[in-house]
């Protein structure tokens, strides 16, 4: 599968490298100038890896991971909404204070249904947003795979998106529509707080017990 | 320890079974005459339990849990403010809409805050408000236990309500102070839908993975 990555972050250049490895071709779209670690990043990365444009990676990927900045994130998706039509954007942003005290939106709408408004006919998907990089680089805990819970109101567009979980290693956990990221956000808050205020460090994922 | 209990229904009615098996003495506070139900669940749990009005309980209890319906829960809190102040109050409620489609509260308060502005002077703690019923009587799933995350503003009544949650099986996640609540509460509606909405079931549970 082709993939454009919106950004080349701690979340965007790990999950771009773990699918790249997994066999996927993947674009990673600069807001700036390449940078060196974004290049060196690159570099280890191999063929299975390119970088253009934003607006490049939107129209390479079938699927856009949006992993850029909450602040950055309404002017970029507005100015690529035209190519992100019809396609899959998975949103794994949260909308979170700069002081990380709490979240911007809530309660009665969620960064995820911004975006879907701010990109009219893309099926977004929002997935990854309670997960640490760490977590990403390895699902495993023990003898658990961590949870990653998503939800959308395209059901094969979530489809993709659980598959593409599953391939590195994490448990799918469907949450239902886009609307319960109004309640998987807070859940990315309380993760933050837990591993910055609360000493849990960032080696803490979700699981979803069952029985 | 004199543990006062708001409510006889599924929560209230199972944490205070499984606290009065433990060795505390319970007096649940019921807000109408007693049901045959209630009755009948007392009646099993012999002499550790008690019942008697609102007044009573929270006069009895060193540590009161607030197990009512949301609805309720404001003319409550404030006609016994003052049995309160001073005390350790667990909430466990969760402020939800009646068809389940949403919280009534969030984003920049939560229950758990109201219920502390209702009762200056109470030590409230947020707990067990994720946690169903189901996971209350067996809280393993497995070679886990479930987690409970506990907020509040004092040290010494978290200890306490964590050493109440370990008793029944309990791991006690630490997630800081009251106002975490805001966090913590949309897990709880999340924890629904999906038990609900999303067939899950309701033999689900939230577990914080650490490495």
């Amino acid at each position: 599968m082709n993939i454009g990555i919106f950004g080349a972050g701690n979340m965007g250049a790990t999950l771009g490298r773990l699918w790249a490895v997994a066999g996927h071709d993947v674009m990673f779209g600069l807001r700036d100038v390449r940078s060196q670690r974004t290049q060196a990043r690159l570099f280890e990365l191999g063929e299975h890896v390119q970088e253009g444009s934003l607006a490049e990676a939107a129209a390479f990927g079938q699927v856009i991971l949006l992993a850029i900045p909450w602040e950055a994130t309404e002017a970029v998706v507005r100015a690529n909404a035209e190519q992100l039509a019809g396609k899959v954007l998975i949103d794994c942003t949260n909308p979170i204070k700069p002081d990380l005290s709490g979240l911007l939106v809530g309660h009665t709408t969620s960064a995820a249904e911004e975006i879907a408004r701010w990109a009219p006919g893309t099926k977004v998907v929002k997935a990854f947003n309670t997960v640490g990089a760490g977590t990403l680089e390895d699902a495993r805990y023990g003898d658990h795979s961590a949870s990653v819970l998503i939800c959308g109101d395209d059901e094969p567009a979530k489809a993709i998106v659980g598959s593409l979980a599953e391939a590195i290693g994490f448990e799918v956990i469907d949450a239902g529509p886009l609307v319960e990221s109004r309640y998987i956000e807070p859940l990315a808050m309380l993760w933050i707080h837990l591993a910055i205020r609360g000493n849990y460090g960032s080696k803490i994922a979700v699981k979803l017990l069952r029985r």
